[in-house]
């Protein structure tokens, strides 16, 4: 009985330990922080631990989305701000000029420099992006070593509710893209897109579809110079790996269809002007050909051949769509790109919308341009 | 022609904008930031922009952990660490008190409170958690909405290499959970279950099995008491969750065996407490049992029936193992509970080993545990 009262105590003394020991346990007098808290009336408090912090602000994608935060005595930092219209928000802290995620929030958004966390404020009802009680689909997660970039690469794909009990069944495909800032798991994690896919399948407005989703940093594994010439690089080195590795690992396995047909292709900013630039290049491989508040570089001359013959593009394209933000720093850029297209004879539908150069917007332009795709 | 070079000029010019707005683009005379950097001798030099900080420290999970770093004129802090042993090691940088991750990398521990980043130092060969050349599975990402918890809970599982052209064959099942700090994505993160399992399945050294990871915060969404009782709450919604909820949902959608003998149950720190305890209590579920550097709470009370009738246990159980550090905290916890059971006459294996409460240590520990799996 000793023995046992023994094990019994030395339980109840570690548990004060049991965070592993990297990084270093919370102490006991620490209360834990609740942050983001969302409130009855969608206002919303952010809070972090920083005693050694002079200055600290919290900023988002919600308008006007920047705030002081407040210190209290324990160097507990508060503010609270909204209310918010009910959406998913990235957002982030400036603690003494050093941005960061909030380190009390589990959901972040995936970044190549990973800065922002994730807010999700929720309707009454549920909301496209919301998970609901539809059938769902499944987010698959691949590596593989890309031989023409000589490095190991990610790749996510989604495959609609039913996949694994339909065998016979083939599917079309999207391939879908991302921003400069983001990378494969973006658009599930915070573009949400295997459930925008699950709740519009649910109300009958798109065809049951895989979406594919790769990492557009291709021509560098870290941070690399942002110039046009290093873009333009990077979008070839981008398209060969897609081409040559991701599309026949994606054919290789799973049941898909493999005419242009079949195949969509769009992105959002540097992820657009990867989709407009091979979909354009390669109307052959994609008919479905979008982008999101796309960054277009030099399309004159990385695009000649399409533009130049426009008949024949016409032919093989179902659909040639991109839409832009009214209040997008890249909507002169759009502009311009429509206005070239016109100029060409190339059959496109370019939309100016509300909204600027963010994630809600992305989530809307998903959900208008897949219920076009893959229709007679 | 005067449009066409108007199109290429304003798309050359907004290329230093091409980040998305929020949160705000590096500028242009900001250099990108390469961190971690792996030398060529093991050394691994860390660097962190924060020019408003007046202190920082960057620590691991290497040996001596923790190295001050200096400043530059430009605000640039630098330390170089090592040289390290080939692995993985979560890190991070302390600013001014403010623990962080690395925002200069992509890579990050999964974390419930996320502070932590992943450096990779590769050995000459590769580990048995690397990307190699052998055939690998596929790890999906689940959702569900918990009855028992009434909320949304995320779940992992890993299909070995070859699963989906074998329609007909039926898999054992290994559940695997994690440590308190971290949450359902870490074993694939950062404990690479999923390449550890491709890699020994290719050395013939494992059957091959379905991996659940799941998310072992069930009473609470956000970080809550760390008391006994807490844990103890924690441990039997889990163990509710696990059995009403994520078995049948594996059992629905995978091709999985259903039978004790064709399930195993594991997890480290926290998440070995779960196993051990809901192992333990259910061995009629589950006869394949371990922990690693396991906190087990009150197992006297919690496992009474099992400990009191050995006998029965005994002949359910094929494996009860665990294992703990010599310098991990919970050695003492581990050694009591070796003691208990051979009070009561468990049949199990203990092993001490080298290492502390870290993940290099429970990599090796599911190496040395999935060969024992599913054996005659």
């Amino acid at each position: 009985m000793k023995r046992n009262l023994l094990v019994i105590s030395i339980c109840f003394f570690t548990h004060g330990l049991l965070a592993a020991e990297f990084p270093a346990p919370r102490r006991a007098s620490e209360p834990p922080i609740i942050s983001p808290e969302v409130h009855a009336d969608r206002t919303v408090t952010f809070r972090v631990r920083a005693p050694g912090a002079t200055n600290l602000t919290v900023s988002g994608e919600w308008p006007n989305g920047t705030m002081q935060m407040n210190r209290d005595d324990g160097g507990l930092w508060t503010a609270t701000v909204g209310p918010l219209e009910p959406d998913l928000y990235g957002y982030s802290f400036l603690v003494d000029g050093f941005r960061t995620l909030d380190p009390s929030n589990r959901w972040l958004k995936p970044m190549r420099s990973p800065t922002t966390s994730v807010l999700d404020v929720p309707a009454s009802q549920p909301m496209l992006h919301d998970f609901q009680s539809v059938p769902h689909g499944t987010v698959s997660l691949h590596e593989y070593q890309s031989k023409s970039l000589g490095r190991l690469r990610s790749l996510r794909v989604y495959t609609p509710p039913g996949y694994n009990q339909r065998a016979r069944v083939k599917y079309p495909v999207l391939y879908l893209f991302h921003g400069s800032g983001d990378n494969e798991a973006t658009w599930t994690a915070l573009g949400r897109a295997h459930l925008i896919s699950d709740n519009l399948l649910a109300q009958g407005k798109v065809k049951p579809m895989i979406i594919v989703m790769t990492d557009g940093h291709a021509s560098f594994a870290q941070p690399a110079g942002t110039n046009a010439d290093a873009r333009l690089r990077n979008t070839a080195a981008f398209e060969q790996d897609l081409l040559e590795e991701v599309m026949p690992l994606v054919e290789a396995n799973y049941r898909v269809k493999r005419d242009a047909a079949n195949r969509g292709i769009v992105g959002l900013s540097m992820g657009g002007g990867q989709s407009l630039s091979i979909g354009l290049k390669h109307p052959e491989l994609f008919a479905w050909v979008g982008g999101m508040s796309s960054s277009v570089y030099n399309p004159e001359n990385t695009l000649a051949s399409t533009l130049n013959n426009p008949t024949v593009a016409n032919k093989q394209l179902r659909l040639l769509w991109f839409a832009c933000g009214r209040a997008d720093f890249l909507l002169k850029n759009n502009q311009e790109f429509d206005r070239l297209l016109n100029t060409k004879g190339l059959v496109h539908e370019y939309h100016e919308t509300e909204g600027n150069h963010s994630w809600p917007v992305w989530r809307r332009y998903l959900a208008d341009f897949m219920p076009r795709l893959f229709v007679k």
